[in-house]
């Protein structure tokens, strides 16, 4: 493992001291008043329409992928913070409409259903509102003026609406550096920390069609997913998981990407790199760089593909449900190649 | 208006009986077994990797639009068979993380929300399984085997979940017929029957880019929506409405197109053109043609950017939720131009 | 309608002043401290042992009474602030159960059902940490130490799950006054001010079973929901209502009563007594008195059965649901005879 | 442990032929017919106006005691059939009231809360559609003519809105026969089944309070509740659990007690007592003889009471919400003594 480590990255970890590592961080990649006083998209803005119309001749064959795990009460939700599984419920059925009574004329039956979930309880896109540091969210305002119990007032992600089509790249971490790990299934190992290192390793085994550019949603694969899929979800929500370092901070600054999305449950590595921190690398991602992050999402059939045919790179659509003041949304994001 | 009128489809309509009319529609105009007695896509089959292949080339600004209307409490709902307005609430807010004690360690703050709605609330696709007709549902199944109270078990909308990606084409017949109704707005008037020849007219009016073939998705705009912009609610929800009429049935299938959306509540023409009736051209539609049917669609940008352009067609995706056994979905159509 | 008016409660209300007309009822009627610094009951305190032990010996017949409304769909609430109405959803169903696999051995077959719904969208328990008054809430703790997103961390409504069994007493002002008023319905008109003197009133023309003491609970009917059951919903959440006058205060003050509910939306008259004012009466009542406020009941049928026998005080459980930091609960109260 | 076996009751069980063992219970134990084809209330019919003056007069020391367990998200559901723990968010806060802008006049604030949960998440009543005995509910009726995707149609919980006020019973097995089991904590083991001569022994025990006459309801306490509170939840919900014997039905029948409650997740002892069985005994109770059944119900405080001054039977109000059309309802159960 000596040649996956990232001695400039380590640095900006004082394991002890999780604020003052923060500080630092926010300190030094901080995206503030970059696209104005007014800002409500951050990282999003890096996705202009040039860059989906490059986006748009990346389809070849015509393949679709969906990146969604099922959103159903079989999630690995327990309950956390209220993060329940979503419970899906019929107010008409089949059953009904064939042996029933409906009330309804000339032979017309109908099925129709209700929902109640968390908004972030699977595949997801974390808003710009969902994440504070030291009370400040995304551009340095308030947090306070920015979320209230009646949502978002600010940077609701029905901003987003219309705005995610770009070019996505698939980085599957879990297979490009999995068998330097020990692993034959192309997974990273719970609590693995990836660093500026490993990513750019993934990118040149990977190839051109990798490259990292300018306004591009990641689509990072770990492979933790793959193996809940095998082995039950287990402490998916919340356990230990492998993830993005804390130290990726800078490159996820310097890269300009509008977003990134993992297969996991929280992004960042878990357990987080200090003796205590919950999240570091989110304090530093939403409200000082305005990314956007994706979680939970399921990149395995797109993996599979990208591993065959060798090219990394597609459209990507990943529209939010525009939820009026929502800090997080539910998301379905398609993949053609 | 009698050059609008449409003598073929006029015939399908027997006033005083829906049930013949619907069951002489439903003998004529039907795709059971069409793709084999395990289907559950109806006519998603339509849109094949060519036609993805052409829809992306139909990109090229880059301009993307957000075919959803907003989710939240001020939607049209009434409470009709329990179709309430999306309730949204926070679990953890900004004034919390800037005053409260959240109870996370340094600095941290977050927001997080939660969601009750009815899956058909607003912006939605109805899956195959919403619909049925005289106790069958789409491809011959019996109605009581497909969709219990545990959800829809064979056509679930997961199914669709990569599926919709294609081109999609807008008709706005509330600009095309508008003015020869008398509407300076480019509105249709509450209880307006589309018929096929008004398609027709319409696409002949919007030109070459206008041209409906295989596996299109059609976004057919009454300007009924932009008519609530301006003076509210009202009775959208399930009241007079401009939409297809029962006539479409045949054009419908004959076109072969792999969906339609309009921007109104419930598709069809209300009140439908029968004595007694309840949205009889879904129990075509659904059932017996497997047509995948988006209602409450917001056209209102696009419109106007087809207007100024005269670019009628895109490349258009509008994944669904892949909530497991769901017979609709909430979505967030996105066209790319 | 002079022989009713109120000259004494009249000083309190300045119309063109609601600040000021609170700031000085709140001086001069407020309960913070009587019970001590940590006191999370208010005027429940007012209950004791021996007040229920007389409750108890008030069944001679062994008639019960619901106060509940019915919960469900067909309810009054249109979504203001998030209010709707209840959503009741079944999981499993007896249709399933008879015709269809719900998966179950040996002919057992079962349904289950599932609520979305406001805690204050029917017959409910306003809590202590429903309302604060200048960022006050009860007994003087500052409102956002109180209710967090995370909701009432100290007078959540669990602490009155054992509490509320007592004395009630029916004040029917509707069937007491409505005649003088023109209502030969019993109902008291929308908008129509309940006084001191109209309550004291009511309790004469009712005679002694109607006295009201220290630790009783006060069922107060104006007829309005009588009117709705006749005429439809209306504008009955919200609307205009008859209701307390803001110049009750010292009366629910002096009274010593450990609760009062309504037969309305919103327990004061609506309109209120002010040029611009929301709710005044609650400001004082909630945060400054500590007084338990029941909205939306239902007294018909006690109603009826009181003007009948001529007994007007019972035995009254209305327990709240012990949910863990609630601001309100629904309740079914029970009167028993 | 053999002076506790019950000879009579085992020859009920045939332990390899649960539908046959079934189907002879509910030969020998049905009340269908008994209060008539109408009738919706079973076993609620032994309580009569009698009964409840009988009642009111065991109120002596005027305690309360509430006997819910909390609602909140710590529960122990797991999501089996989507019965999660509740889902209790704020719409408006403290927080928000203190610091931020509601949009209220005159400085008052408020809190409102919204709730997501299945009806039978904990402390409840089964109403009489819970569960159907080979396609019969309660009174012979077909269950898809009782209970469709729209509610109970017929005995939905509301039907007993007054009705259940009564003389309670605790009946504290756990006490009685956990020190006989090697329990000094009064508690049964898991998968301990209580048959008829342990009810026995549990009275005679407790001494003349504790007889069980008609209209009664009857508070069974296991222990496994209290052993949760110190062990936490563990498999609480569905796991194995002390409970009554399917052999009781002829006790549960004769005794014409009007309800009975247990500390428990399910009522039955749990693993059944079948090789392949589950909840028989609900199967007789609910749709052959019309029983109220409770469940998740916490009689610790009461149970503590009872003990230390020897008074088993208390006046009992177990109000359900009236929910249109439940199957179940939330109650907090107040005794008082």
């Amino acid at each position: 493992m000596t040649q996956l480590s990232d001695q400039a990255g380590e640095v900006a970890i004082q394991r002890g001291n999780t604020l003052a590592s923060v500080e630092a961080m926010a300190a030094a990649h901080n995206n503030w008043g970059r696209w104005g006083p007014d800002d409500v998209l951050g990282t999003l803005n890096f996705i202009d329409e040039a860059k989906r119309v490059e986006a748009a001749q990346l389809v070849r064959s015509g393949q679709t992928f969906s990146l969604s795990q099922p959103f159903n009460t079989d999630g690995p939700q327990k309950g956390w913070r209220r993060r329940t599984n979503p419970v899906h419920t019929m107010t008409d059925t089949g059953t009904d409409a064939e042996f029933g009574d409906q009330g309804f004329p000339h032979g017309i039956g109908g099925a129709d259903d209700f929902i109640a979930m968390p908004l972030q309880c699977s595949t997801q896109w974390d808003g710009l509102g969902h994440i504070f540091d030291r009370g400040n969210a995304w551009n340095g305002r308030r947090a306070g003026q920015v979320v209230t119990s009646d949502g978002d007032q600010v940077t609701g992600i029905q901003t987003a609406a219309a705005r995610i089509v770009t070019r996505g790249v698939l980085l599957d971490v879990g297979r490009a550096l999995g068998p330097e790990l020990g692993s034959d299934e192309g997974e990273l190992p719970d609590g693995f920390a990836i660093t500026a290192k490993h990513i750019e390793a993934t990118i040149k085994k990977q190839g051109a069609s990798s490259d990292i550019r300018r306004g591009d949603v990641v689509v990072l694969r770990t492979g933790q997913y793959a193996r809940t899929l095998r082995q039950g979800w287990g402490d998916y929500a919340g356990g230990s998981a492998p993830g993005l370092s804390f130290s990726t901070a800078p490159w996820l600054h310097m890269s300009e990407i509008a977003g990134i999305a993992t297969d996991t449950w929280g992004f960042e590595v878990r357990p987080n790199e200090f003796d205590v921190a919950f999240q570091p690398l989110h304090q530093i991602a939403i409200p000082n760089l305005g990314l956007y992050l994706g979680e939970m999402w399921n990149p395995e059939e797109l993996a599979a593909s990208c591993a065959t045919d060798g090219q990394y790179d597609f459209l990507l659509t990943a529209a939010p449900l525009p939820i009026t003041g929502a800090v997080g949304s539910p998301v379905n994001p398609i993949a053609v190649k």
